[in-house]
């Protein structure tokens, strides 16, 4: 990569896997100058300046913010709020932000309240690059490479603004795409926040039984698979069950009363029903892996 | 492999994942002498004699049973009472059978009625391989290597019998353990049934809507996983839920339950209460995925 980098200073708030790796992938792209970045712990941030994840640990909020070109803010979502309201009357006229939280119409109404008028420098933004493990450790340069992002652009964003955070996300190697903060919700409560709750959900059942080593003993691949997503971070996914919590509830409602149907079925033994169900699912099971593989 | 093999004539109902990759496995062995085939299709014998599979493919259900010492019922459940009924007047003295179905308790019940006094040469297993391939092209030898074997083996079985099944199973690389019919059942309905339903149901749930294509476009690798049991065989998983319904239906309630606790919990934001069961959830998964990198 020759030339300038995009972005001559780039300020990070969490150095987890989504911070650490977008970190890393934009060094790796030659896109950052200098990266600063700012977390919870001494322990993690001295393992991110070992990792060469930052160039310096900040400590100034204000100070580190009115310089930075883009900002990236992936701190556990309780966090958000408190470091928005730091940032807000530093952020120089070039500095963009955007974040990378599981759920954005959240984000979004805490980015109104404390951003004020500067909430056209900020881009929300969703990498759906999940994995069942967390931190600094877990950080790796080619986590976004070829995985979609989904922006939730605001009215006040300027083009120019989410023309810098997209690229931020391209040099990543992020697909990105464009989506508003509600649609996002509902969607992702669909494909990604029932699922984690529904696989949580069974596992703790069977966990929560005097059998349980019996019942593991004989879980198989069809188990291993459905319950990869229940070793997900309670924490996080606590967070992200709260703020969507409308979306998931409908999603939720609906996936019992489909489960009815499957129940009624099975009582009264009526086998077509079960086979029509099972058929339509794999049919567009099989559709979606065709249309992954071709992507 | 030196020595006589441990079965002279093995006779094989049904070629598809299940009995193709057992007739391959005992010929990898070498415990198989003659290996003849019956099935559905003149096509899929015609491709299991072509792979390898069998060596000759049988006419006279009676006549290859009269001078087997193994036969294995690999058909679908729908078939397995007719095969039964046909063989059971013919079994040779010497003849042990055994099938390959994931319910036991119907099949038990399905040769005490069919067997007869010969009931005590019929050693039922359940191999758990499952695959969400089928048919004879999804064979392989290896298909059971270090994949645990379920016999249920009856009171009327006489220990050699149940040896013979078992050195069976054994020589295709499985780990053979015992439980009856009535646990088998009870646990699978936990570990096995009831998630294939749910992954079903979530995948029907969503192809149904007008807009499957935009959330289908955004599912990604956590939809993935838990999905990927929804691509299992419908016929194969009517017959199996029907076949165990009144555990699956025990299991199906339980589950409701407990994701009520949840949508109750969800409803009053009762953060706590879905980080506790998240938590629960994630140790006893990664619990189990430690237990098994050991074995």
């Amino acid at each position: 990569m020759s030339g300038a980098p995009l972005f001559d200073k780039v300020v990070v708030f969490g150095v987890g896997l989504i911070g650490g790796s977008f970190a890393l992938a934009l060094k790796a792209a030659g896109q950052a100058g200098e990266i600063v970045g700012f977390g919870r712990t001494l322990g993690s941030l001295n393992q991110a300046l070992q990792l060469g994840i930052l160039d310096r640990v900040g400590f100034n909020v204000g100070q580190e913010v009115s310089s930075a070109d883009l900002v990236l803010i992936a701190t556990p979502v309780g966090k958000t709020a408190e470091i928005m309201a730091r940032m807000a009357p530093c952020l120089g006229h070039q500095t963009v932000v955007t974040d990378g939280g599981s759920t954005k119409e959240d984000v979004v109404a805490a980015a109104r309240m404390h951003f004020g008028n500067r909430i056209g420098q900020f881009v929300p933004a969703h990498p759906i690059a999940g994995a069942e493990n967390s931190g600094v450790l877990a950080a790796r340069a080619d986590l976004y490479r070829d995985k979609q992002v989904v922006l939730t652009p605001l009215p006040e964003n300027g083009p120019p603004h989410v023309a810098r955070v997209r690229s931020a996300w391209e040099c990543c190697g992020g697909l990105v795409r464009e989506l508003t903060a509600a649609e996002h919700d509902r969607i992702f409560a669909a494909v990604s926040h029932l699922p984690h709750l529904l696989s949580f959900a069974l596992v703790h059942e069977l966990a929560k039984r005097d059998n349980r080593d019996v019942l593991f003993g004989f879980a198989a691949s069809g188990f291993r698979d459905f319950t990869r997503i229940a070793a997900s971070h309670p924490e996080m996914w606590r967070d992200i069950c709260l703020a969507n919590r409308t979306a998931l509830l409908d999603e939720l409602d609906r996936y019992r009363a489909q489960l009815d149907q499957l129940r009624d079925a099975l009582q009264r033994g009526d086998g077509a029903a079960l086979e029509t169900t099972f058929d339509l699912a794999r049919a567009a099971r099989r559709e979606w892996a065709e249309r992954k593989r071709q992507e």
